[in-house]
């Protein structure tokens, strides 16, 4: 049987775990150049939280009775596909199920497979090598375009994303990367394992106050995961042609209605600036050039990654509640089964 | 006698005729190099509210007692100054005063004079051809970058710059113009004299719902002078890699606090889009560019411009009112003497 948790009803507000339902479903017989996969990691972002908001956005939302999307590491149980045997580790967008059938065709985005190469943990492949790091990875160097001496601030500096993209920026010359961060556990981490400069606790201290001590020549790129106050008090402490990278806005994912936005958004006047989004889903053309960046700046121990590995598929919706409730530090992974070949 | 109008309080909320005082003063003796200029008109922008307010922004602001800052044009009465002689017309910032006196040194934002060249109108020097007109020059096409088929939307679109920045992008190869503006008597000229496609009457009309009706594909370049509400109904029209122009955001100048800021700014990166600011005295070392092509466009019928004149230095501060009255149309100018000479 295959074990699936759908979407059941639209959040309102707070996401919430009654908002997903489990079934389980017998698991079909693979068809001609078809694969079976067994899921071993579930991967959680706060963009996800997006995709079961029924509002037109950069992809369609997830039906009522669908399996919830999400990226997830599995390995071949059988295969009529010869590019895929059985004990292949793949990645993919197989969501929230035990088992999942595809023709392999579809790459990161799309419900397919694609092989991790070997010698690379699965986890891996979910957190620095995944969506998250080539988020940070585009993010940080396409839209931030980071310059020897730059200061570079992070919101959500310890999630997945941020915890990357603080690390290229300091890779890439940057003379000073602040993160802001919720609670000092993160903010030690941060300061203590993936060398930024300062961190700022968001929870218990003056955002705009220590921005300014911090910062006192303005920052030339915010990479933003969380809006609201934050990305206000960013606003206010830019640099003359400083880059605003909006990668997230997590505080008011789960808000009811639109919070006001940034009423400090004519600083981009005053300081000459730009704020620009992006996604993904554009890059992925390039996705192999940031592979091999992370990995080799992984393997010369300049870039550090971290994973949450919580454990059971019926912990699902709760590992995705974490991430709102801030208490992930780094990639939010749940983990529902041992490799079984 | 020197009559001059100076900043006697700092506005609080909505500037006040009150704010300034006029006072006269003896108008000295020219010494080595100078010379003495009588102004003949002042120019009004929306950013002046700015210089009056105390808080760091990309100029000092005006001080107390100070004579208010101004882009002027006036006629060269004396002069020990071999570069100048009297009789010619030159443009400066002078400010609100009817004598000045200068070394002919500064440019167009300092308080200097620079002479207009022969054949081109005085009115016309303040305009299409001046300040407000540069900023639309260079705002439209090296922030825009408009493209040959491009949807433009300009908000404020029947003042000084917007009228401008629409015309520019239409030259450029804009497929639609559609100018946001204020009363019917706005729409009408926008439409029948300046040749934009549409105009959207934002005091009796759904803006959200226009800008669906008449960008069906989304806005490629938007060019916002107001901020608020309008600058959050683009927002949610944006197309794909759409450029938001920050040139302004008169909405909110004579606010007592900083009003919301766009609640809808994450639709940047749903819409993988840049908002940026510029200011134009980062441009002014191109400004024989912009008058060359401004001029040119004008001579050949395609750029049309327009000056609301009115009369009177006791009428200064009432005159600067009425940019946040919508009152103007065009050019806010005020005419203070004949040419003398």
């Amino acid at each position: 049987m295959n074990g699936q948790w759908q979407l059941i009803s639209r959040p309102v507000g707070m996401v919430k775990e009654s908002d997903f339902g489990y079934v389980e479903e017998p698991v079909p017989d693979i068809g001609d150049n078809e694969l079976l996969i067994r899921n071993l990691y579930f991967a959680f972002e706060p963009a996800m939280r997006g995709w079961i908001t029924d509002a037109k956005s950069y992809i369609a939302p997830v039906q009522l009775g669908e399996v919830m999307r999400a990226s997830t590491v599995g390995q071949v149980i059988e295969s009529n596909n010869p590019d895929f045997k059985p004990g292949d580790f793949v990645t993919g967008m197989a969501g929230w199920q035990e088992y999942f059938i595809t023709d392999g065709s579809a790459g990161l985005m799309g419900r397919g497979a694609s092989k991790i190469p070997d010698g690379i943990a699965p986890e891996l492949m979910m957190s620095a090598l995944g969506g998250t790091g080539l988020t940070a990875y585009f993010g940080m160097l396409d839209i931030g375009k980071p310059k020897t001496g730059d200061v570079v601030v992070v919101s959500g500096a310890a999630g997945a994303t941020g915890s990357v993209a603080g690390q290229i920026a300091k890779i890439k010359g940057a003379s000073k990367v602040v993160g802001i961060a919720g609670g000092s556990e993160k903010c030690r981490w941060l300061t203590s394992e993936l060398g930024y400069d300062a961190a700022i606790d968001y929870k218990s201290e003056n955002v705009a106050k220590r921005l300014r001590q911090e910062c006192p020549d303005g920052i030339n790129i915010f990479f933003d995961n969380v809006g609201g106050q934050i990305l206000d008090d960013a606003l206010l402490n830019m640099a003359m042609n400083g880059r605003v990278v909006l990668c997230g806005g997590i505080s008011s994912y789960n808000e009811l209605e639109l919070p006001p936005g940034p009423k400090n958004y004519m600083q981009l006047v005053i300081q000459r600036c730009t704020m620009e989004g992006f996604i993904l889903i554009d890059y992925l053309d390039r996705a192999e050039e940031a592979v091999n960046d992370l990995s080799s700046w992984i393997q010369s121990g300049q870039l550090k990654h971290a994973e949450d590995i919580q454990e059971g598929i019926e912990n699902t919706p709760k590992t995705f509640l974490r991430l709102f409730e801030g208490k992930n530090i780094g990639k939010q992974l749940l983990k529902i089964a041992e490799p079984p070949l």
